[in-house]
């Protein structure tokens, strides 16, 4: 088993390994003073790993509260009802949640420990592969609201992480595809250390700590996404442009990586990247067999990204890539930004 | 102008004069980033002081969004109207927001600045004796659901506070009285620099620092309340009882007075207090004309304890006051501190 070590403004440790390990011995360390445990997981998660972790993890009473999958669910409805939920099962804020599946619900999950009374006891236990990459770690959680994604949410550190990488054999190919979205935006940050044959190879725990070292890296710089946190947004204004557009038919992961491909057109034209070097980019960006092509017309991108969480009214913060393929933040208006794509 | 400093996790500084000085130059400072501004408020206090801040407060676009008043109004629903209110005017997160009410502006308001776009620039600018003396310090910020107080919430920090007494001025009575409700807790608190002179005499800059010094000390020392400042709990446990039982018709402050009550009898039969020290305390409980009869059965109090967030399944966490009425954090079944009220 790996343990990567997070500095956050509560530090935490995650914990990453190939094949499950008894979690026991680490859930029992972080839900100290729980005295009862809520895992919170998605119906597809819960029909493969039913009651994974007992009626009684650590000793702890231990319920589950199943959600519908998928984005569309992280809504308010759904965390409102969690709420009520844990309320009406009596639970108090020395209490545990277990985020147990997916992004949707690390995220879900993740608010309703940090609102809960004003902050549960939380543990990130990831399942798909953008989760164990990349979502689980950080401390952002957040809730859809009025078609706008992410628009509620808060800053909240989990008491720690626990990674298996063996869950990748049950998850479906659209779902993997998503995740490796996520991992060549890392592979895009990582100045090589991530390569195409780790992409297209076995995925490991390896492979995940390479991805959160990275994450790691940059978040402990800048917990509250104040400077250089949005590296990580590489990708993202472009990306979150077409998830909303596709009213979240596509998945997050799907939707990175064709952000990615504008990303590249665009710094092409900004930075005057080499051919070959864009040739590169763009054979890691199709090598897991990603559908890079943007499929909305660019007047209907454009109006999607002025709502973009990063447009402060006058200029969007974009991470771009430089010459040589370095990821910089610029300030660019969404005119400007968009003229590079016509 | 008084200034007190609070060092909580994010330091941040509470400003209070008796009569209006001119905020600009504060709130300058607060809203450095903005580029628009939101004055939370509710319809009380907005007839009273209309567009108080006008139409461009420091030179930022300035939105009013009034709530309806009254604590059944802090709940989901007007939480998730104010959200898309910032959302469709626009909000970023550098934005600021002005919570400029009593304790369910603040409430709300604060819980919206602390998880819009994962946390907005938020300054409280209380109208009320409770809000002034209390609430808008201290960094912690709810909504009420499910008929249950406060279950989702946050703690975040203001960017500053700024209090004016004056507007006192303009409260009715009852809210008065409520307000005073905090104040007395704060001279249970206070080992005598709050006295009973202070509470019948005129509200000053002078009393509300003398309240929020003993708040802050306290709240330094514990920031999410895992210690000592449960002591801010006094006469609260029965107090959130009443409210609760009496669906939020009955004020917080009045609540806390006739919890207060129960406390100083329960803490009687638990401490043996001096029958000449009881007398004076439950003096200093009515000197301002507060009703301190509980109205309502002591069966219905204890089922409402069984809701209470520092209840933990087994034992409540009750703050009493022992034989020289200094108070002391005490663990005790719901069943044996009933018992000493019948």
């Amino acid at each position: 088993m790996m343990q990567l070590n997070v500095n956050a403004p509560v530090k935490y440790s995650v914990y990453i390994s190939d094949m499950v390990d008894d979690p026991n011995k680490v859930l029992l360390q972080a839900f100290k003073k729980a005295k009862k445990i809520a895992v919170v997981t998605d119906d597809v998660v819960n029909s493969l790993y039913p009651e994974y972790f007992g009626k009684s993890l650590c000793g702890r009473k231990t319920f589950y509260y199943v959600l519908p999958h998928g984005e569309n669910n992280k809504n308010a409805d759904n965390y409102l009802s969690l709420i009520k939920f844990l309320s009406e099962k009596g639970f108090c804020r020395d209490d545990g949640i277990i985020a147990f599946g997916g992004g949707v619900v690390g995220d879900l999950a993740g608010f309703a420990a940090a609102t809960y009374l004003r902050g549960m006891t939380l543990v990130q236990y990831p399942t798909t592969v953008l989760s164990m990459t990349d979502s689980s770690v950080g401390g952002k959680t957040a809730i859809d609201y009025g078609g706008m994604k992410n628009i509620i949410g808060a800053f909240y550190q989990p008491k720690c992480v626990i990674i298996t990488a063996s869950f990748y054999a049950t998850l479906p190919k659209r779902e993997i595809l998503s995740g490796y979205g996520e991992i060549i935006k890392y592979a895009f940050l990582s100045g090589g250390t991530i390569t195409e044959k780790d992409i297209t190879g076995v995925f490991t725990a390896r492979l995940i700590a390479k991805c959160l070292e990275i994450k790691q890296r940059i978040v402990e710089a800048d917990a509250f996404e104040e400077g250089q946190r949005r590296l990580l947004n590489l990708g993202h204004t472009f990306g979150h442009a077409i998830e909303s557009l596709s009213a979240f038919t596509l998945s997050h992961g799907e939707c990175v990586v064709k952000g990615l491909y504008l990303t590249l057109k665009a710094s092409e034209k900004l930075y005057g990247i080499p051919r070959e070097r864009f040739d590169a980019a763009a054979g890691l960006l199709t090598c897991k067999g990603h559908d890079i092509s943007c499929g909305y017309d660019i007047e209907d991108i454009q109006k999607a990204l002025y709502h973009d969480k990063k447009y402060d009214g006058e200029k969007l913060k974009f991470v771009a890539l430089d010459e040589k393929l370095t990821p910089v933040i610029t300030e660019i208006t969404i005119v400007e930004l968009i003229n590079t794509l016509r």
